[in-house]
């Protein structure tokens, strides 16, 4: 059950609000860090600030022996948008008449942040000689560039042979009722930017022109067509998706000299991104276009198919909430796919992401200090099986 | 041989310096027409001025029987874009080193204009009771909307009943020499502003949206594959050109929920634009496209093959400059579009077109008096037939 402070707010609720306060639009911390770290040295915990560029990042770890499960997240929020379009204002946190946390952040993922902190410290009061090391990884740039952020400390903590067993990353997995939805995995992602070269003209003289929308449509349609793979078990057939394209001065009778059209691959563990690049070539060749290609690869495809931290984190939700998660490997992309690869195995469990990003950004409170109760029994589950 | 006036300059370059002197960039006419006007009446033309919105034209006639022959021209140029990247000031006319008349609106077409006034007056000098009628069509908008100018004065004339039998537009035609081509008709030109729709959505959750550039792809492939007729002696065949096309937001993770396609139809004899029309429906609607299709017809198709018109013509030419011109369709539209609705044999005869609407427009002096000698020698075949 969670300790209820004077003010009548869950220590985890008031902590979410603590947080919320802070406008940490990316990369502002905000002093968000310096909050979380006062209450992990507190429980014994050692800091190592890591920050990168503009962005603060800390990783924190507590005990000298044994596997080592990471809590890890970020600090900062999405900005807020027009302000005035709220019902209440964004950085000025308040439970409604619903019981809803209300706020930027409430649920990308200054709640998970403030359950992760408050199970922590429930589970050392519990068992303060418990085997294995806790650790914490946050960052300030998960919602920006991310290349300063989780990116970074890993690198970091690759070159000093830091080893990771578990982590479990607070982004919002849960679609319905807290805790419905545990991301296991997520697909690679794979972004291009194709520019076609033709011969700019005037649309009454085609023979002297060599017009991209023209040399490019079937080229496109065949990209769209093509079938990339069938995906397996754990992951949807890979896709490709066609986000902007743009060729054109606007006047209606020139044929424009060049196009340009991005796209982004979500792909499956079936193919590799080189595999990838190399089909897409090959079908622009076979185009004959005269084009130039730039990719970017934003993140390769993660699984974590089975093993004790996904055992645990079904079972530690079924203990609080009486009802079994479903795993998935849908959806955008996180800081999961860097941790991912120490070698580590990688859960996302978080509140409802419903109101991610968006205006009136909320999250029930009751949830929150549900997801704490879920930390706990994770963490139970994972380091004291002779209790259970 | 042309006048020459007291300045050294004939009358036709001192007519087209003083025509280029007036800024009249469209619709503005700066005084031109009432320069022309000034000539005409001296003449004996019977003056009608038709405003229509900041448009003027004017419409001038002299004589009572027979047919009418209508020289028409703009006065109307271009903007003269950056005046620092000009040689000289645009408009400040001067004839250079090379002999070549220098400013806006030297070959499109205060140069025609020119010559038109001074074949006229020199035909009525010689032959001041020749039979048949003169004409002048003049406008101050050819290169803007174009739909207070000619369209307007051709409507007017059609409300009176006023009938033409032939019209020479003084556009510039010739590529090499002068009098080198002659336009006897122009294509149709027909655009098109496609509006495909789809669903918005996130590239990570495909299955929830509907990608407009996906769906459009194929079916632009096959409107520009689509063979539209052969064209036939005069006019080449029918060409789709898709000039401009955009979907989008920026962002490389949003599958966009529209895309904007615009094309433009220059078009035969052999198909109309209903035809055109019906058949671009049935090929967007045989890809299952929710989509709305903007028209615009802007100009029919018109031919002038064979008759008196283009015989004089091509032996006027001949017989100033030594070498049978050619005849051609190509080309964008003109004021002849109009014209043409009168029942008129319509051809465009002026200077080289190598300079028009860019910096440093420039035409051959020579070229515009022997284009005055061509505009004669065409009223000696139309109307002195006996004489020749
Ligand atoms: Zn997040
Ligand atoms: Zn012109």
């Amino acid at each position: 059950m969670p300790t209820t402070e004077p003010d009548g707010l869950s220590a985890t609720l008031r902590l979410a609000m603590d947080l919320i306060r802070r406008p940490s639009v990316t990369p502002d911390d905000a002093g968000c860090q310096a909050l979380m770290i006062e209450r992990l040295e507190r429980l014994g915990f050692r800091i190592e600030r890591l920050p990168f560029g503009d962005v603060e990042n800390f990783w924190a770890m507590r005990g000298h022996h044994g596997p080592i499960l990471a809590f890890a997240g970020h600090t900062d929020v999405v900005p807020s948008g027009p302000e005035t379009q709220w019902q209440y204002p964004p950085f000025e946190p308040r439970i409604d008449s619903q019981g809803m946390l209300c706020g930027r952040g409430a649920a990308d993922m200054k709640g998970s942040l403030a359950a992760m902190i408050t199970a922590v410290e429930r589970f050392i009061d519990a068992h303060p000689d418990h085997p294995g090391r806790l650790a914490f990884l946050i960052t300030s740039d998960e919602e920006g560039p991310a290349v300063d952020g989780t990116r970074a400390v890993v690198e970091h903590l690759r070159e000093a042979n830091e080893r990771l067993d578990y982590c479990i990353v607070g982004e919002p997995s849960s679609t319905r009722y807290i805790g419905d939805m545990i991301k296991n995995g997520r697909r690679g992602s794979l972004g291009g930017v194709l520019r076609v070269q033709g011969i700019q003209g005037h649309v009454a003289y085609p023979q002297l022109a060599r017009n991209p929308i023209h040399e490019t449509a079937p080229a496109l349609d065949a990209l769209t067509r093509e079938h990339w793979d069938d995906g397996n078990a754990f992951f949807p057939a890979t896709s490709l998706q066609i986000s902007n394209i743009r060729a054109g001065t606007g006047a209606t009778n020139v044929i424009p000299g060049e196009l340009e059209a991005v796209f982004n691959f979500r792909y499956s563990t079936e193919v590799t991104h080189e595999q990838l690049k190399e089909r897409t070539h090959r079908l622009l060749d076979a185009h004959g276009l005269d084009y130039h290609l730039d990719w970017t690869l934003n993140g390769e495809p993660f699984l974590t198919a089975e093993g004790e931290l996904v055992d645990a984190a079904l079972a530690g939700v079924e203990a609080v909430t009486g009802r079994r998660p479903t795993l998935s490997t849908a959806g955008g992309t996180s800081d999961g796919r860097f941790i991912a690869t120490l070698g580590a195995q990688v859960v996302e469990l978080g509140p409802l992401n419903t109101t991610i990003h968006k205006i009136d950004e909320r999250v029930r409170a009751a949830d929150l200090d549900r997801l704490s109760d879920i930390y706990v029994a994770i963490l139970e589950r994972l380091f004291l099986k002779e209790c259970l």
